[in-house]
């Protein structure tokens, strides 16, 4: 591309995302990062060079992240053996202990690093910091896995606040001192509704909502609430999908603006998805008028 | 462009701007406009859609202009005949009324409107407004041409501590209630010298400085103050371009970090100078190399 | 006076005026400045001492000022023909671009300049600042004549937080870029509902509300919004008078505490009615009673 | 006076206050009242009246008083024999409760209450406050009669910066919980100081400084510091002058602008000093040319 | 107790007292200090101790006082007889003003001192400072006894905010200038309600509210407003109890938390209400079971 | 203790207490937290508890840990052979990422927890976030073991103005992303310096520093910096205290008050430092005189 841009077109495209920056500006956007831009490394640069330049044309930017398949390469390597009921793993002690070391440890200040090395200013906060995240046991078989009771956004709006961009590992905690595992769509979701977020993208490994799977061009670029539920009756909102399209309904009943299912396998899917007129995915709205 | 710029490349480029961006984040930048892109309708909007967009990206931009042919052109048409002593033209009680009336009502409020128009938020000072620009008589005999005896700083800060971008008619008062008519290049580097600015565009019709003025390959990129008293000497610098060159040195001895001396005629000439790697005209400089 | 008036009888003076200083203390009044007190150089300089004075003992004022007779003498000096369609006059886009000069450029300024020099400190907008004043077409036919469309006290509030005075020329704008020519009584009881004032005075050319229009012993002092409309239906309050007291219930209707009709013929009135027992004109009021 | 001054005369006056309110607006001025002006029932009235004025116009007054004649007779009511060294009353234990309960208790409570009246918002305040004035024994056989060691200004500050005018009695503590009676002019004068005041008025019963003491055409308006060592030196400044003279060198010494010796018994002396062009006695200056 | 308790003894105090300390942090507490506290020097000691170190804890501490024994004591001195009507003791003028110098100057100052001697920051203000505890005759016959009419809590939040411990006379005012005898318990209550106190401790020479008066193990550790008024008709709560209970529930219907009649003979007994698992005495509160 | 200690007993420790919180009020104390103090559970608890304390009683405390003997038992169990030289391990991308995750994640989070579970409001940063520990490689050989370059105070001072406690895991960052593990008593030295803490509590499992290592009665209560050089030169500093006495050194260079070396192995020794009369270890100080 450094060949066929001038420098006139650069001045051009700047202008062009104008009014885009304008829509957002002082506003609180909560990312949901995950999947294939957290694995592929020239991803997961892209995303926090994406994310740094946000906190610089005066986005509220708020970056949440989960961490699966290092939580469970890190298991391997101490020889633990998951072990599942109703498709959900069981989380010994010693499980969301290794969880909490790979999410608040090893993620999460690889995040932060990444975003002070693209010029970012970034603090790393987990669930359990100023009490964030409160949960309580989701089932006693599973362990320490997470239903969320509570989010207090206080610790969040004090370090947006303070001009840094808070990148927060899922964790949960209760009063007893118990850590829990947290799924990181629903405290995504849970968090962007506490923050009344302008909007919630979550990154995905898919282009978006699809009507027929297989086809590419049947991608729905935006839907409702209500749509969404009859789709999901209708079975077209289907397999994993669906707890997706539950975090997005949970969050705009909790007053978010509206959420993007997001392709994050797509090069600065960020920066197109809220600074040019190509949304990536499918936007689910509360009504789908007034967007 | 629209063509062949895809969404992509639009992501990259924002991107790529984000080390410019960082530079200038929360520092004044002083713009003083004139010349062609303050005639020419297409340019001049294009001139008001950038500092929209720099105010949008955290750059406390000021807009310092003057009005020159539009003056003349009221004189005009009201039969005023225009008198010169050694160049200047001598400005009588009613020419200074003229120039307030075409500088602080017509161009100064139109420009305000644009910046509006484009998103930004701005509001209409002259030199008079909280006694800003402090001026006496250059020359009794010709009338109320101002030399600037103090600028006071307080009301342009004030107007951007609360978010709007100043716009600035350059006309001076004294204690006596006298308004005077004041150049333009001179009021901005006061200035900016004033507000200890990061740095000063020159809006000209001029390429920059040229080694050999017919000759666009001399262009100087980057000159220290010391090479400019020595161009000077040398009769390189000539002409329109002493009084520029003098505004600049005296910007830069008052503290503001660097000036360039830009050609206005360029479209989106400032986004290119403040947001490329690619210079528009030539930068002067208090120390070559810290730069 | 200086003779007869000794230091002790200013003492008494000053405190004297204690309970009005009181009542006034930190509270918004907005004068609309107009007519025969504009036109006379004295009483124009002994206002602009009045209202430097009212900010130095508490009192947040706001000027708001036309400037009829001006617009039609630079006219006519242009060669402008005024024409009329039922007794408005038709505004072309020259003669909006003449009312910007004389109201936003020669007045605004010119009154910015004397308030400095009466120790205020002073700032001057027009409606097109901070996009103030919102308008629209009144009537296509007269061109660029506005109706407001909404009042954003934002910049007014801003500039009287940094501690000036806001001086107001009345033009108005829209999103087209489009620039208007307001009524400047109308603007004013816009201007002071959406401050929420403590009181408007409407300088006029008259003593206020007259029972007999030739008699002035039958002045009336104070009236509530009902008394009014029952005068205009009995005739009492006609011709020019009527528009007056339509902008006095606007102001009252949209929260304004009262509104002064107030004769600025009279030196000091500005004073007079804010600072002594004697009211200067009538006073339009809600509810009579509370007062 | 009613009778001769109309409302218009008011207006003038009020306007021609002006420069005087300007000159003291967010300044803090000093008032050390005593004397007459304290027993005198109309005049004490009459300077709180003009104290609360003073607040009302931007001035930041701090009153501080003394008790002289009042500590007396309640010692005389109480049966107690005051015993003399040096011209010094001898204070013990019960002494400096009495002065305490005058002080702080009678008088400090009763121009609060004064203030109030006439509109002001006041705070009664003692040297014990905030630890604000901090003695020592002056002489053991005196008893609790204390030289002060240190003004900790920060209780009166905080006072005014919530908007009350602190009345403060001249009682002085230490770290052991001694309490001191301390001379009501070297507090003044050491509060003045604190606070870097711009005047601190000194109330009296003296036309000022008289080069004959007994022709008061004699009096001296303004004089410098060396000028009234001189003064002493030669005479001229003699018996009870001479400490409150000290006391002027002392604020002006520690960075009070200037201080004015003056005739507390003319009626508003307070507002004719500091809002007419009449000096009410003599100020003492550092340098007399730069006033 | 130095000998036998350990610093790790102390360390342990410390721990065990957390949860009390964090109950009352930022929280607002009033205390009504009378009776034998106030009297017995080493008790009047102990409670200033106790007050400083409560505001070094984060507690935000309001002192309350009366001074009854005193006045009587300095009227005597002077030679007052005391007349009574139904026991309420008639105050003249010259009454009125001894308990303002005992109250506001003798016993007021002593605490301030007293606190300042340990370390505590302290400010001493009666009701007449800021207007703060406005009144009005309770009785003509009975002269300047005061009911309170409003509590205005402005004064009282703006030294908190600034750090001091403001300590409190129980005078009253009123707009004609007149100073008012307050009832401390009645005043106690009134500031408690006006600051929407957390608690009230009324220190008071009786163990608490006992079943039987004469039987120490008869003492209710907690009441009910309605349990209050039941033991009151059962003439369970008689004589001088009737007025404090009173005073308690008129603290509780404006807002404050609960109310502590507590026994001010027993040392520290601040401390142990408030940081120890020992009540002091009888609680009345709102609703028995929130407690 | 609970049985022979009473509540009386309690109230008197707590006063007692004054003076030594009165000396840390609105302080900061820095605490580097290691050791025995953070293997044994029981211990460890006390001194989350000691500090949520501190945290209520107005002390800012900031908690620097490390993370020893975690780090090498989860490279132990993943199997990492470790390599030495010069008795300083070789810390490769691995094992830098294994700190990381123990010190940022595991210890980290879970001393947050804790302090919240004790009433404390703690976020959990390490030197990684807001870019606070910025370090370079101290020997190529060594792979990523740290020096500090410089400590960026800005993201604690943040946290501890928005009244959280930090706790800092010692990792340290450059500019081109890489991750340092850093020394725990040298971060802790760097970070008080930066904070210019009033005192830096080391906790070790030492008594303090020994005159003869065999013998606790030769126990150095106070030590100034010239006395520890030569202590060191005597050989009697000697061993693993040699680097805690250097940290200690720094520490007072860069401006810390002063530092204890702490026997953490004593239960609640934090509070017996800070707020009794015993002293727990060696205090180093600037100069011994003006302790």
């Amino acid at each position: 591309m450094k060949k066929r841009i001038t420098n006139a077109d650069r001045a051009e495209v700047l202008v062009q995302a104008m009014p885009y920056i304008r829509r957002y500006y002082k506003k609180t956007v909560v990312i949901k990062y995950g999947g294939n831009a957290m694995i592929n490394e020239d991803l997961k640069h892209q995303v926090m060079e994406d994310i740094a330049l946000l906190s610089y044309i005066g986005i509220r930017v708020v970056l949440v992240h989960g961490g699966g398949p290092e939580i469970s390469s890190l298991m391997n390597r101490l020889g633990k053996q998951a072990e599942f009921i109703d498709g959900l793993r069981v989380t010994d002690k010693e499980t969301v202990d290794i969880a909490q070391m790979v999410l608040a440890g090893k993620i999460n200040k690889s995040l932060v690093n990444l975003l002070d090395h693209y010029g970012g200013s970034a603090i790393g906060l987990s669930g359990i910091d100023g009490n964030m995240i409160q949960a309580e046991f989701k089932d006693e078989r599973l362990g320490y896995v997470g239903n969320i009771t509570m989010v207090n956004a206080r610790p969040i709006i004090d370090i947006l606040e303070k001009d840094y961009i808070p990148v927060i590992a899922t964790l949960g905690c209760d009063e007893e001192g118990n850590t829990y595992n947290i799924n990181g769509d629903t405290a995504a979701a849970y968090i962007a509704g506490a923050l009344q977020a302008e909007r919630l993208l979550m990154m995905t490994d898919v282009p978006g909502i699809l009507r027929d799977k297989d086809d590419l061009s049947t991608l729905i670029p935006k839907i409702s609430v209500e749509e969404a539920k009859q789709l999901r009756e209708d079975g077209i909102i289907a397999g994993g999908m669906i707890p997706k399209v539950e975090c997005c309904i949970e969050a705009i009943r909790s007053g978010v603006k509206n959420v993007v299912i997001m392709d994050g396998r797509i090069p600065h899917s960020i920066l197109m998805e809220l600074l040019t007129d190509e949304g990536a995915g499918t936007m689910v709205t509360g009504e789908i008028d007034n967007e």
